[in-house]
């Protein structure tokens, strides 16, 4: 366990990145940040502080200006969340340009911690609709980062791991669920209570739902109704 | 003028990019966004404003987390601004990642305003030592961005628009001078004063005051002692 290399893992508090954070943390010292941009669920962000002490992980949280990324139904209460099963095309609940912001905090933190490493829990299967969780986009930004910093032009290969992105729900589960993560503490809800109980209905919760099913493992997932 | 396209302009407050929103201006309706980010010179955000409202742009001052881009003279106190001409390599002054941080918010706010064009007054010439102000780096930031957003994922090309990447700073000079640019309101200085006056020592000095010898332009800038 000693001297292992750092990562940055891009933690929310969601299923997804915590398992990104799990496996992240089989091969490095990992260092996770969480983003505040007044997405509807700040619920999140304690669990995230959860997770990455869990993983004996140092974790960053990192406040985003409020006024960026508006127009979308996670970050503007005008706009409803959905709740009748997955749109055609992009979605309401897709945030303009967050990977990419997500992704450029990441490397900036990187960088100033000398890490070659940043882990992202994408999933292109069951956000096919959200374009900055497609794999053609997340190797264009490792290509972009490797000519954007010191490191990069140095000669040190900065990888952006998105060991997720082509797996189904069930898989990440039970992937997560053998490197130990606790399920019980994340929150994947678009519209979670501030106590981080989940609505049971939305995209996110869905899919939460049927995928815990199709791993035929128990959902711990604290509902706010059901 | 009417119904032109519109642009986002990053807009520091120096010489740089006052030339860029000026280039711009001749062809966009511009919205110029400006990043606080405990830079030394808080005077180059009054002066972003002045320049702003001198073009009819919108302004928009964007917040970032301070605690991401350490590890600069420009962030960093404990780091002396360098006063002994360029060094080899890639300056101290280097922020980590930082245009790329600023051109994923300039991404996100053009997505929101439906914008399809980012200008950014890089320049390769003067500032070879920084690896986010070369040709490849905003070529790989553009392939990156149109595959990152809904706009460019439904067909609206996104452009990243970098005028000034091969001039020198005297063709900067003369090209802003033809367009109105009023150099007077620039600030370019590494450590101005918290009136806008400039050092006349730093690199970016030199190479302004250099700049204007060159151009054959009396040279507007306050200086502190000189």
């Amino acid at each position: 366990m000693h001297n292992r290399n750092k990562a940055i893992v891009l933690l929310s508090g969601g299923l997804d990145s915590a398992t990104a954070l799990a496996i992240a943390s089989k091969d490095f010292e990992c260092h996770a940040i969480s983003f505040n941009y007044s997405q509807r669920h700040v619920s999140e962000l304690n669990a995230a502080k959860q997770i990455a002490q869990s993983f004996n992980a140092s974790h960053q949280l990192i406040q985003l200006d409020n006024a960026v990324m508006s127009g979308s139904a996670l970050t503007d209460p005008r706009i409803d969340v959905p709740e009748a099963g997955a749109e055609q095309g992009i979605p309401v609940t897709y945030v303009p340009a967050r990977n990419t912001i997500f992704l450029s905090h990441a490397l900036a933190v990187a960088e100033v911690q000398g890490a070659a490493d940043i882990f992202i829990g994408v999933n292109a299967v069951d956000y096919s609709g959200y374009p900055d969780c497609r794999p053609e986009y997340i190797n264009a930004f490792e290509n972009m980062a490797n000519l954007a910093t010191k490191a990069g032009v140095e000669g040190q290969r900065l990888t952006i791991h998105a060991p997720l992105i082509n797996m189904s729900k069930a898989e990440i589960i039970t992937t997560g669920s053998a490197l130990g993560v606790d399920y019980a503490l994340t929150v994947s809800c678009y519209q979670a209570d501030e106590n981080g109980r989940a609505c049971g209905v939305c995209d996110s919760c869905r899919l939460r739902r049927e995928g815990f099913a199709a791993a035929g493992l128990e959902d711990p997932t604290c509902y706010q109704s059901l």
